[in-house]
């Protein structure tokens, strides 16, 4: 197996010379800009190690490597439009920059583009599990929305949502490589619960680092989801947890429409500190991460492969950024 | 062959009886809509009729009808979010009686479960030809929104617009059935130039009818492209042909913003007319409609088969609807 980095340059090195048609350049340039803004790449590099880790064709596992990749920054594209967000990591998103229709319109033809790149394994079994995911993160994405409308959600229903919107594409990433390399259907399975275990770590980390994140490193401002109320594991647990003074002081910064973030983001994260909340979301990554690793080593692979692939669960349930 | 009708009630059977999930129903109940809202159904009725004529398993066509139709209806959702329409075949739009954040992520739903019809044929050129078609179809829709801007289109741009928005997909319908029925490259070819130019002549004969079109019929309010300055095939032309009071009249029209539609209507009518913009639309209707008429006569199929796509083309390129 190779190193991350090395996967990492082969994805970034297919993805920068995607051959994208001129015109009309309204329609081509927008996707290129919001492919070059870059991201973690993580999705791709799981395809081609659990490919190359079960003994498939890189070549073939590249085409589904860069499907899954783009298929999920047309996810961001689309859910830029729905949350009116400005920046995506660190530049103006593509509704920002163009307008909603270009943002829509390109989306579309992304998500097009990505389903001609899961027909070039030329592998029903990428292309089914690919569709399937696709519906799951669109039925995470309206739970998400849902929400929003709630005041009772549930944190298994929250774990469901979360399930559905992030894990199920690493999960579907990893077996997408299993597949081409024809593994079993027990290490297609193992493989595919590590990646959804791992992604639900990585969920979690995320909803951590918008409050106790370093910004430096973030490249959001902190505290975005304190600001918008966003239903996190940690304010689902807070709502519940909350007793007497706590849950009135709640309450108020929930409710108070003329709060700063100067005010609120601090408040809000004392609260979580004071309520336990910050141990609760360490122990559940913890947990999750501890599963996802189980099934890797359930994996019919090399000892130094699975290393690899425990190593890189570690990073993501320990990152800082 | 069947008839038109007995092709039309099998796809209806088809698509009223998909097995949305019921939740999240905020996702699903907009699909299901939107599907019923109906529409003529001569996409999915032509897939069937090219796989039946040329002996394919008319079973395996309708996955690939249903997911044509599927796909059309999901780009009408999306298109009708860009252009901020109300009303669609006399009902609200999906954006007005939802939202547009349900309208783009149904649409994007709709998307992925047309893909997963046209995996259900099993056949990778008929995927390779779709995802193909809808790249053209995003294409068109940018240049039709490109066009808004411009105010040199030529008729062949215009042409070529429409090829890429509307006609591709009528040829896709058909390549698909003869692609199942493993149909020769020749006769893969042929009945796709006869789906090309039927939608060139079914294109230009809906400009049409905004203008003349009976209001009875059209389920649309007539004059819609003129209110919008829409660069239709009559307002191209007539922008080339009007000369001196013509011209000016027809810019008064154009760049007037407090014109209502009882004065504006009947008179850039009144000039299309007088100019024979009227003519030149129906030449080529006719023109096109004889071009898919020649197309269809070079396929290898029975006389009586060529004759019911003759009688479709010919009822398409002359509908009052």
């Amino acid at each position: 197996m190779n190193s991350f980095q090395e996967y990492l340059d082969t994805v970034n090195r297919a993805i920068s010379t995607i051959p994208y048609p001129e015109q009309p350049s309204q329609l081509y340039e927008p996707i290129a800009y919001h492919m070059a803004l870059g991201g973690k790449r993580v999705r791709p590099v799981l395809t081609l190690m659990a490919c190359d880790a079960l003994g498939g064709d890189l070549l073939v596992a590249l085409d589904a490597a860069v499907g899954i990749e783009m298929f999920h920054n047309f996810t961001l594209l689309h859910d830029d439009v729905m949350d009116n967000a400005d920046v995506r990591r660190g530049k103006p998103t593509v509704h920002r920059r163009w307008n909603d229709n270009t943002a829509i319109l390109s989306g579309d033809t992304m998500l097009t583009i990505a389903t001609q790149y899961i027909a070039g394994t030329g592998n029903w079994q990428v292309m089914d599990l690919y569709n399937k995911t696709a519906i799951e993160i669109y039925e995470g994405q309206q739970w998400d929305m849902d929400f929003e409308q709630r005041n009772d959600v549930t944190v298994d229903e929250y774990i469901n949502m979360i399930r559905l919107k992030t894990s199920v594409l690493l999960g579907c990433a990893l077996k997408a490589g299993a597949l081409i390399a024809k593994a079993s259907d027990a290490d297609c399975a193992h493989i595919y619960d590590a990646g959804v275990n791992m992604g639900l770590a990585f969920q979690l980390m995320d909803d951590m680092l918008d409050v106790w994140g370093d910004p430096k490193t973030f490249g959001k401002e902190i505290g975005g989801d304190i600001m918008n109320n966003k239903k996190t594991f940690l304010l689902i647990n807070a709502m519940q947890l909350a007793k007497g003074d706590d849950a009135d002081e709640l309450r108020h910064w929930l409710n108070d429409p003329y709060t700063t973030r100067e005010d609120k983001v601090p408040a809000v994260t004392a609260i979580y500190e004071r309520l336990g909340v910050r141990q609760l979301a360490q122990d559940a990554i913890a947990r999750y991460n501890e599963l996802a690793i189980a099934s890797f080593n359930q994996v019919k692979m090399s000892d130094e492969d699975k290393q690899a692939f425990i190593s890189l669960a570690n990073k993501l349930a320990g990152r800082n950024y």
